[in-house]
């Protein structure tokens, strides 16, 4: 049985006024999250400005959502960072608190490491939390990272750590290296970073997907997710893809929120952390535009 | 009177058996670069492996240097992380023991940020800092970092913090960049982050160099700052830019520990933190030799 599988969500972040994350309106969404579709939720990735939260900063925001309530083991924080040492501070904390799963970058402040020293790191890294139940999830997104994970590195790190390196999120937005992991690795827990590959990922063996998009759209995801055997599934995918192409077309980032900020008609939703800026106005309503248009909408009875 | 000013050692930082800082070396490291001729540190740069340093790993080893009377005010360490939260974490603990300056590197994890994200990003940050005696020296470094400083954002940052963002490390290895910075801002303290360029940059008005090879060749390079106004400029210029273009020639960082290695007599001075791995023997042997042919010696007398 898998780890983790399903619908997963990189929770967005939610700032206040004065720029620090707002605990509040974070948990309300993790739970409205769950509720509507999400199997588990992976707060701290790219699209959750993750890497613009300080360690401390993280450290509570996950306290915060297991004392919310929500099941740890499902959640899979991002606790990947430049540093070997604050990469195995955050990890340990997660599987101190029991997450189900960690989601983990390369180090990528020095480009074009060697594979060897990809592997010294992640087996130095594994060995520095010293933990049982971890479970370690690649995040190759080299579009941001740049630094990412051959099919001769992932099969170096399974082999060595059978147990602990069980997935792997593919966020390079190419399904053809999507497809070459899943061909090469039965059994390893792969998730596309996109659900537009949610059912060709499945239809080969993939776990499901984890994808900024979920944090608009998370119930007809699901509904791919549940259905992806039946004769409606390639339908049910036409649906999700024009909402994931549609929301696309803008920063992703700044666009996901601006959508949660007019549904839920909460204007301090669009605000985003430096280096970001807030998405202007005009665009905001042209997104939302198109979202409605598509019949898309986000329900908070 | 410029802030910082000659010849600054982004220090390496050496690690024991275990994997962890060695403060021991560190300092000695440190005070021979000081008896050598620096005129200041910058410790926790690129080149130190600073992005792999954890949080309280840099905070301990800038407090090492300082208990090892190293006057603090001629202190730049790096202290630019991904993350709004940590820099400021850093960037007030150096303040705070006194350091004349930090080395800042704009967020590196997002790509392609907007001018007005990072301007709001440092105006955020000097705002968070809240402290009078802040000294902000910008660290533009694209090859690396991918993410740098533009004229325009400069100007800006000046413009709005004149008495804080007093100066600028320009790595991005081309020099009309860096001589379009001087050109524009005079009294800018404007760092080359090599040697190659640093009596071109003297010439036009430059601070002196923050140069990686300043670890192992820091006598002749500040021979060169000396004496730039000298008929013998040149010629030492020419020195120093061969030994450059030597260690240039190889992996820098793993390049300069085997140099410490070797004429220290110190195998552990090779040791480096994933993701690098060591410089193989027969390349370091090799980068020794190329570099005593050029009557390269390091003095540990």
């Amino acid at each position: 049985m898998p780890n983790f599988s399903g619908v997963i969500a990189p929770v967005l972040t939610p700032f206040g006024e004065d720029g620090s994350a707002d605990p509040d309106r974070f948990i309300e969404h993790c739970q409205w999250l769950m509720d509507e579709g999400c199997t588990a939720l992976a707060p701290f990735g790219t699209t959750s400005e993750g890497n613009s939260l300080g360690l401390d900063e993280r450290m509570e925001l996950l306290e915060e959502i297991v004392d919310a309530d929500i099941a740890p083991e499902l959640l899979m924080p991002g606790t990947g960072t430049p540093s070997l040492a604050d990469t195995i501070v955050l990890t340990k904390h997660a599987v101190e608190i029991g997450c189900g799963g960690v989601l983990v970058l390369p180090p990528y402040y020095y480009k074009a490491p060697s594979e060897e020293g990809l592997y010294r790191y992640f087996s130095e890294m594994i060995e520095g939390v010293d933990e049982d139940d971890l479970k370690v999830y690649l995040y190759h997104i080299p579009p941001i990272a740049q630094v990412g994970f051959s099919l001769s590195l992932i099969e170096r790190l399974r082999k060595a750590f059978p147990d602990v390196v069980v997935g792997l999120k593919d966020s390079s937005g190419d399904w053809s290296n999507t497809a070459a992991i899943l061909d090469k690795f039965p059994g390893f827990e792969v998730f596309p970073g996109s659900e537009a590959f949610l059912l060709d990922g499945l239809r080969k063996g993939g776990a499901g997907c984890i994808s900024a998009t979920c944090n608009v759209n998370p119930g007809p995801i699901r509904k791919v997710f549940d259905n992806w055997q039946t004769n409606d599934a390639d339908k049910l995918q036409e649906g999700i893809s024009a909402v994931r192409k549609t929301v696309q077309a803008y920063p992703l980032i700044t666009g996901l929120k601006a959508i949660v900020a007019h549904f839920r008609d909460d204007p301090e939703w669009a605000k985003v952390r430096p280096p970001f800026t807030e998405m202007p106005e005009g665009d905001a309503q042209k997104l939302v535009s198109q979202l409605e248009a598509l019949g898309f909408t986000m329900n908070f009875d």
